[in-house]
């Protein structure tokens, strides 16, 4: 298994090397990640994925065979090997808390250190954060849909076998309940769920002899999967089996809303009235919502889970925004590139509210100094500052790694959407919840 | 780092522990990996991700750790536990080669053994195929519309950081030259590529000086970033500072198309007619064909590569087709979920020419013995069978695992596109290259 450290681009190293042969690697710099634009309609994003940033830092440093690589295949020369040995990153993260909502030009993470220690990060921090914010924000959109009624993530098997378990941790962000994928559940200490496959069905002599064996193995309490042959025969096979006591029973195929009402009946009429309905089917928030009125009592959520529902990255991008200059002061850089303009200066991001419901995004550009001294006029209403201190000075707050923080991350993601005008919650395309304004204070 | 035997669901393991308990688990089992469809208007799909499978496979085995938490979590029963501790799959997997074209309903993998060792397989098989064979089938088009010009991974930062090393893989297979991840680079011995970021130029006083180390560092045949602020002014810097040797020039934002006629003039007229452009702004496989006429010499490609230019997973199941009863012998099995039917026997696939050219595809249901018998008429003119042998009871064909395979796959990929009607090549919606006709010869 690779280092952290080479889960990046060839670059970060060249441009390290560069810098340190021409003496511009210790400048000062603060690097900001944010998306110049949320999908098209989607009206916020879920930012995802700290934790996991923080949880590889202490182990970003090339081993002597990585770094034996880098040498051989001349990324890097030998005074930089040198100077990797003994790499530690010592700068200072702040970023939006997990389960935010974030908006376009929101600058979820904000690094600033030398030049040197934040670039080597700029791929990984994009690689997490692209993907568990995309995971998050369609998390989010489905446990909206959903109402009360829990999702659960089963899609590991529609992405790549390491992203699956990314994907579990971000949907728990996004609302979801539980992961169907076991190194996910290891890892991060979470809710594992799952019934049974078709196989399981198929590989018995008859429907009754598996659902029996399921029984035997897990108790009355397990999900049956109902629609391997005819759903109404499985049904009375279950509850003659399982009596009814049955935990649930899952349907994977068909027109979920009418066989979600023929199953309640039907379970009804057997007396098995507590038996929950799990319904699977190539869900997505749409097909949820849609759902809202059918007899369903969880969803399992797959292939649109894993895959952002349409928007399978968020062009997070890592930008340069200030540096020390030869004259040892911080200024503002930008680049001017069509169409990717970025804005000079290190930023502040200020969420405004009135009557305790949001107004708009703030982002203020500049100066260290002009931004401590920076008072919000009364058109802003009380104003909220949105970056937390993750990483300070090279010591990370390891309280923001936890499963607690996690559950917590869920929690502020509810209360961060409560806070937004009620349109955040459609699903529909329209504009972002709430406006961005950015506003350079220093000049 | 999690033990590959973690990176599945659960209930892979529930019913492993069901089947153990009812005596079924030992029930010699064909499965077999297969989409319904292609996404909408693909005309091929390509095969990825075999070699990363078999180089699960030997670790495919869950850790002491691993089974404690299993058994913790009461997903298995101590006796499941002791089975696992002397896991070892020994059954045979045939697959479609990597590289190779593939349609609906083409059984791209086929797993054979007994039910308790082919259903632990599962998830992992489905994460691999359906993220690879997602990215192959992606980067097959970008380079198909690029002619001879080379395609470039640059995608990783755009997905989960341990999907990025599988995306650049499943890239080569699709017909990239090279990636600028890092660890895929190490983990597969690929040629690795890049330039620098806007970062770098903004970090120095001047753009002049930013080019300066670049070319100190990394020599005269390097590749400029040209976009940061004027790309005229920027090319006349890079050949005044590296000289008419200068390797290359990027170009990252704007109109493309005529930014790269403007850069070509312009470095002819400096005399720097060697001197290559690179382009990289959000390319797809159709804004790389509408490049086709300007002088651009190499593309890289992100986001779209990565997320499978907008069909990020391939819609792959793994569905038990043959089975042996009580009775000792064999069995088809079919379930007959509603749009989720499946077909019953294991199959044989043959691809059918005449004159060199692909007709179709021929999946053959049967039994072994059918299918050893069966003789193809002549209206097929001439088959090939399409699945080679990747680990025959237990034991595996690591050739395929290794950096020449991977390239050997490569080759593979274009031979196999090269047979197929023109019409495959085309990047409007439309049906498959070649039809897939399901003949079910045992009853």
């Amino acid at each position: 298994m690779n280092s952290p450290a080479m889960l990046t681009d060839m670059y970060e190293y060249t441009m390290l090397d560069a810098a340190l042969q021409d003496g511009t690697a210790n400048r000062r710099c603060v690097f900001e990640v944010f998306t110049r634009h949320l999908p098209t309609g989607r009206r916020y994003g879920i930012a995802a994925g700290l934790g996991r940033i923080l949880e590889y830092l202490p182990h970003f440093k090339p081993s002597e065979d990585d770094i034996a690589f880098l040498v051989d295949r001349h990324v890097i020369s030998k005074t930089t090997a040198q100077w990797l040995e003994n790499f530690q990153f010592t700068g200072t993260i702040r970023a939006y808390p997990e389960g935010e909502a974030f908006f376009a030009n929101s600058p979820i993470v904000q690094v600033e250190g030398t030049f040197a220690e934040c670039t080597l990060l700029e791929t990984l921090i994009l690689s997490v954060l692209n993907f568990d914010c995309a995971v998050a924000s369609a998390a989010s959109r489905m446990t909206s849909a959903a109402g009360g009624r829990p999702c659960m993530d089963m899609g590991g098997r529609r992405t790549n076998e390491y992203a699956a378990i990314a994907a579990a941790r971000a949907s728990i962000v996004g609302g979801f309940q539980g992961t169907a994928n076991l190194a996910a559940a290891q890892a991060y200490n979470l809710p594992c769920i799952g019934t049974a496959a078709h196989a399981f069905t198929l590989l018995h002599d008859s429907e009754r002899d598996a659902f029996v064996s399921q029984i035997n193995a897990l108790g009355v309490g397990t999900t049956l999967l109902t629609d391997t042959y005819s759903i109404e025969d499985a049904i009375t096979t279950a509850v003659e089996v399982a009596g009814t006591e049955l935990g649930g029973i899952r349907i994977d195929s068909g027109d979920l809303a009418s066989l979600a009402q023929q199953a309640r009946k039907q379970l009804d009429a057997l007396g098995a009235t507590s038996t929950t309905i799990t319904v699977t089917n190539d869900l997505d928030e749409y097909a949820i919502a849609a759902l809202a009125t059918a007899p369903v009592d969880s969803y399992g959520v797959g292939t649109q889970l894993v895959t952002g529902s349409g928007q399978p990255t968020c062009a997070m991008v890592y930008k340069l925004v200030e540096r020390e200059g030869s004259d040892g002061r911080m200024h503002p850089v930008a680049k001017r590139s069509f169409g990717k303009r970025t804005d000079g200066w290190r930023k502040q991001a200020l969420r405004s509210y009135r009557y305790g419901l949001a107004q708009g995004e703030l982002v203020l550009c500049g100066s260290a100094d002009d931004l401590a001294k920076w008072e919000p006029s009364e058109e802003y209403g009380e104003v909220r500052d949105m970056l937390i201190c993750a990483v300070d000075h090279g010591d990370i707050d390891t309280s923001l790694t936890t499963t607690d923080a996690l559950f917590a991350a869920r929690d502020h993601h509810w209360k961060s959407l409560q806070d937004l005008p009620v349109t955040a919650l459609s699903l529909s395309q329209g504009d972002q919840a709430i406006p961005t304004e950015v506003l350079n204070i220093s000049e």
